[in-house]
């Protein structure tokens, strides 16, 4: 469950994008201290001697090793913004190195004594402006399945994961891996942690994993498919951006986790199913022509489904589903549903008998 | 068919995004005249007495009102990089009016004499760097029935094509419109000649459109049952970027022009079927479960065929189809195939009956 | 001053860009009615028989032509998204047509009966989804001297607020135009409403102008060579992110200007100053080598404050203008001076004489 | 002096962002063997087992480790446009791993056997997509001075380069580093090579620079105070996009070399002035108030070149220098003056004396 944290953090990252006025009076609300607390956690260990002072309303308070030479110092607000933000530049910046014996020692001694600079300031300026890696690169990273495994997915994910990309999203990702380990997996979570700058990210195992921890992340237990679960912890933790299903990939799962999980996904979110390979395999509860009772069965019915008005009726409105899905994209073994109205009318009836 | 411009302007919208050298190189070897004549006709009429100045390899050549006091003036390699490629600004660019008596007539004079060069000089200029619009407005312009008419499938083509749009393509779009008026119809051509400022816009159409045409446009009589017919076009005009069925929409139509012009697009390219209703309509062909035979299952049979190695076996290569589909997209009525290598392996046989 | 608006127009201006749930909040807080009459404002007349139906939290209410048959509806925050943030879909856009008769009369009857949907669902998103202009055109359309009177002015605009473009500014432009007439001029003010979608748009001017007024423009009446009505000014309406000297053009009311208002701009924001010739003319108050006195002549000794840790000292602070221009461009005519903080230290002094 | 591997480099560099088919053209024109050693030059080392195929026009070659398994195949264009292109996309992209024993071992055999593949496939396609680093970040890893020895450079280069990043720019920068080592130095030159990706990068320096080589970097030795020099390095050299002053710092030096290489940087570009704190000390050749004779005094002499319709009267043409400057921006201790046509004209002489 999200920890102390998430109070903090869940309107920082709501905050970080709104115009400067907005944010401030959010920073003023949350008060400087735990949003600072948020920052310090998303930045981690800094492995060089520098401080780093931060100033809000007129207050500057110290940090990271704080009895250093070496300060970086700017504006709290100018760290959020390029943090949580979209902003690249900190206009409050200042560095500044020890004063003291300046001329002393000569060129050799006074350009020696300052050997780490470079490399401890970028160190504090690129945590707090971390760049956008690969998708792939960040699987390889944190050793999440999603890259070579058996499937080489982050391609698909980065197409058409990039416009949330620098969005405040709440993703869930069902399946953490490790198996029945409570200490292992988590490793897409911590991909989907850095990918997500300013996502929440959830992920749910049948496992409870203690161990899988992180900024931003979060676990819970529970079972994918039991739909009245899964209604549950939508409507408490809801409503996603992004939901992923790499769970059991039995077939049977996949669409009760589905339909429990769909209404719980935000306007212009996604839905997006991993392994569909199991639709085909009669063991997991698939059928060798994909057809009805698979996950990608399903998902084809989604497809007849978008058409719903030509079917049915020129303004026969469908089902939940039916009406709230705006598009599908399939690749290799993984489909993106994405959530949106689908209200578009049907032409009169004489069209269908004009041929 | 394509006319005389052609050979000049398919290497020209090639060369725009090019480096300046050798963007200068194809400029030489095309001759600038004839480079001149294709951006004179892209312009058209503009409706002020200005003059347009173009320098290359230091010699300058007057255009539009050629008696023009007001005088723009820039490089021609400028003026094709904003025109058809991605540059905003011409570090040539010059504005002069006219020095004669520049002070006779007193402060009131002198700005009347010049109340018509803003509007005169920006027309030009965005004539040179046209505005990117929305493919909305764009339809609503020239009249095209992809917005309102029966559908909104403009939204879908934005996001598809968007990576597309700065891009030298070339379009083959089946339908023009105008049924069998030869000088009717083209609306749709006009509105991709406009988003795509780099494309070469075919339109395909049963009835000869003779009075269809446009700076990069072209029609051709055919008849799109006719898959013989079909690929000598593919080798004759391809390859295409981006085929567009818009034609009969009887449903074995859409399938013997799909198999016959898919190996002509392009790799990272796509194919668009339209009005895909019809696959549920028995009098176009068509069966209310949209299953085989029809369009609409003929592009559900790709969606597995996606998943052809965990079908047919781990190491089995498909057919041309299955092998070089790399996803679908389905929204309301329209899909967008796209064609890339679909060359992930499956998994080992055992993966099969692991549950 | 402000109209009435201005209390809903700034909060909403902030959150457009936050993420979703910041910006329900914010609608919450201020009334889906009052911000819906903002947003109303902005759309200004749309000349179609449209009617727009916007849901907020579970109420939907009719504006524009609530009569018509014809009915664009989405979300509230959808609009707010796509017309003051950088949102471009709306995942809960439905139009609906009348369903009366639909088969009656035949296919050329039901086609006649829309012929103005296209255009006037068009209009509806167009006005809310509002295509970004280049400046010269916006120039040209409100009749800004910006572009082509004097000045070409405009494309070193574009360079300069490009990444302020789709911030919610506050700008302040001295000078209104229209001489002592109180209806006339606001046309720079008109177009920089245009250009900065987000932005809240004060204009001085020596003249009172009741007559200029629009969505998000305001104006002020008073004299830019009065320091202490300049900094009261700031106090009230500031911290502005881009100041635009336009006014007298007066030399020393030039240097008061800046040094009264500079430090209400915001650190990352522009001081710009236009009409630099009147710099070197003696009868402005300038002198022909553009020295000491002219704003010129300020402008070049805020260069040499740039290098101020080398040239007093490696530990000397400057004063507030010094320790607070982070860079200062210059063309034609027009300066553009950055706030930011100054803070590199100078090195040692036997750099110095290291030669 | 370039070696014999840039008649390929820079043509392929200026074809990288061109259209498909002048790419291709190029590519036969090149030869896909000279194009292939370029493009492996610039991968280096890459510490996997792991081939790498590359198709042109039906021929297949293998690379890398030839003998291995596990092989990333694409087309060479496909390759060459993620390189030194914007290209994110691979459409041809295959990867293909052992099938001989497939199914023995089970699952834990099978997966333990492919543990170095996700690393190993990611590291070639990083190294043919590289990511867009910061500036600070790769100063760090080259150990360039612009970073935190004496000033904080790369947040101004990174600005005002932006629009350069991806261009086929020519660079120059006067000072290699590493003052009479032969092979000391160059840490600027291999970080201005990384940052442009499709950069042809050259340093001058007084001392010969054997040591300091590497892909698209050259040096030549030279004095930067020998004008003819110069002028006659442009010529065979340039025109250059960008040059860089991080010579001597002599005032006299930089003066002479910026009025002998302007005239060799492409309209469009920059040349950059580096640590114009020497302007101000007299032992540099400066002066405490930074006037005529030394760098910031000539750079601020174009200030006012700029406005030289105004001072010398309103069709009068200056100097090259002055007709040829377009803009120049000022940040501490560096200055980046841009070359492009300055031909606005000034205003009738009757404003001079309005006031």
């Amino acid at each position: 469950m999200p920890d102390a944290s998430w109070p903090v953090l869940a309107p920082l990252l709501q905050a970080a994008t709104a115009g400067r006025d907005l944010l401030d009076d959010t920073l003023r609300r949350l008060g400087p201290d735990a949003v600072t607390a948020a920052l310090l956690a998303e930045i981690g260990e800094v492995e060089h001697d520098v401080r780093l002072d931060l100033h809000f309303d007129g207050v500057t308070t110290s940090h990271l090793r704080t009895g250093a030479d070496l300060v970086v110092s700017l504006d709290l607000a100018d760290a959020v913004r390029t943090l949580y933000g979209t902003e690249r530049r900190w206009p409050s910046l200042a560095v500044s190195t020890p004063s003291a014996g300046l001329d002393e020692g000569g060129v050799g001694a006074w350009f020696r004594a300052r050997r780490d600079y470079p490399a401890a300031v970028e160190a504090v300026l690129t945590a707090l402006r971390p760049p956008q890696e690969d998708l792939g690169a960040l699987a390889v990273r944190f050793g999440s399945d999603k890259w070579g495994d058996l499937h080489w997915y982050t391609q698909h994910y980065e197409r058409h994961f990039a416009r949330l990309r620098t969005e405040p999203v709440r993703v869930l990702e069902i399946g953490i891996g490790g198996y029945d380990d409570p200490d292992s997996g988590g490793a897409s979570l911590r991909m989907w942690q850095r990918y997500f700058r300013r996502g929440l990210v959830h992920g749910l195992d049948i496992t409870a994993k203690p161990g899988v921890t992180g900024p931003r992340i979060t676990t819970v237990q529970g079972d994918q498919s039991d739909a009245a679960f899964l209604d549950a912890l939508g409507t408490r933790l809801g409503p996603f951006d992004v939901v992923i299903d790499d769970g059991s990939h039995l077939n049977d799962h996949v669409r009760t986790s589905f339909h429990a999980l769909f209404p719980h996904v935000r306007a212009g979110g996604l839905y997006v199913v991993e392994d569909l390979q199991t639709a085909y395999w009669p063991s997991w509860g698939g059928a060798p022509d994909g057809g009805a009772g698979t996950s990608i069965g399903m998902l084809k019915s989604f497809v007849d489904g978008l058409n719903l008005a030509e079917v049915a009726g020129p303004r026969v409105n469908g089902g939940y589903v039916q009406r709230n899905i705006s598009g599908i994209s399939f690749h290799h073994n993984i489909a993106f549903v994405e959530k949106g109205l689908n209200a578009e009318e049907g032409g009169p009836e004489f069209l269908r008998t004009l041929c």
